[in-house]
């Protein structure tokens, strides 16, 4: 998207490089979450972007170099999608508009990566960052729930069983969501529409 | 469990040999799940063994080969808890007894290293092999629900969804599940609670 639109306008050296930059770790998270990060090399991701290796060294070094970049716009979708949550008034309200967000960004290829990913293949300082972003997530959806529960529009439970069932359940979207069908906001409303009704007749 | 039996009451060798084989392959699971089937080593694992790499070799000559024996225990656990569940009679006590089930084996050894598998990271025979006892256990699930919608002890909704849904939920659970806490039946009921009963006020 941003490499086409780089191509079409030209922009100030800082700026295409960013493009590019953006370009070259989407690359890298869709070669990551089809071959799996073990298998994948830096040759696949070169091949992806029709560049040589060495064109891709001036934007990463490493695999991890790759994967931390990677993890790390997830991340920076999840507190966008988590902010403009925040701004819908009731709990459920919030929680409705979270999830229909975070459907999108992990069927899409930088959350789909991140979903994916088995935290230890990420390097040590990266790990921290993730492990810490990963409970904020969570408790952001928590203080979601409990408002919810305080405004009337969430039934009483365990805020936090809530919270790790709904992240299992949606994160098990990139197990079997091929684009094409439902779009994801369309899945997070199915899913929504059980979790709020329950399964009792 | 078996190794210790196997010490204390001695048996004719076969039986001894898969006493042995049984205990080295949930080493392997074990070493997997917490290295994560990448980092781990044949070191590692004949090391939690306290045999050499030599003894070792005697029950699997690659982590393949013992990724291989754990994914099949794992699906042999799975497929004795639906046979169980199906002795139930309405399809909301299936659906209950399998996910109590379910969570138990989760927890444990290799339902654990299962859930925690990249199915891509299994030898090509084994991956097929896996993804057909997937599809399997889901449909099983499947049948529970629509047995419980069509004797109307299960909300109607779709029932790919709902499956859907409580895998991703319960396969959660190895996210973040640590021996000690509650028992994983209970983490289970827990879930079941919620989702049976639904989240609105």
């Amino acid at each position: 998207m941003d490499a086409v639109s780089a191509k079409r306008s030209p922009r100030p050296r800082k700026q295409k490089f960013f493009d590019r930059h953006d370009e070259v770790i989407r690359a890298a998270a869709r070669v990551f979450a089809e071959k799996g990060f073990r298998h994948a090399t830096l040759e696949d991701i070169a091949d992806a972007l029709d560049i040589t290796r060495a064109a891709l060294y001036y934007y990463a070094r490493s695999k991890d170099e790759l994967a931390t970049q990677c993890s790390d716009k997830a991340a920076e979708q999840f507190n966008e999608a988590v902010e403009s949550a925040q701004r819908h008034q009731t709990g459920r309200e919030q929680i409705v508009a979270f999830f229909r967000r975070y459907a999108e960004i992990i069927c899409d290829d930088f959350g789909r990566f991140f979903v994916r990913l088995n935290i230890r293949e990420l390097a040590e300082p990266a790990q921290i960052r993730t492990r810490v972003g990963q409970r904020e997530l969570h408790e952001a959806v928590q203080a979601m729930i409990a408002a919810g529960i305080a405004d009337g529009t969430l039934r009483d439970a365990d805020q936090k069983d809530i919270s790790r069932i709904l992240f299992g359940a949606f994160n098990g979207i990139v197990r079997w969501y091929r684009p094409g069908s439902r779009a994801p906001s369309q899945v997070a409303d199915d899913f929504l529409a059980i979790f709020l009704r329950g399964l009792t007749a």
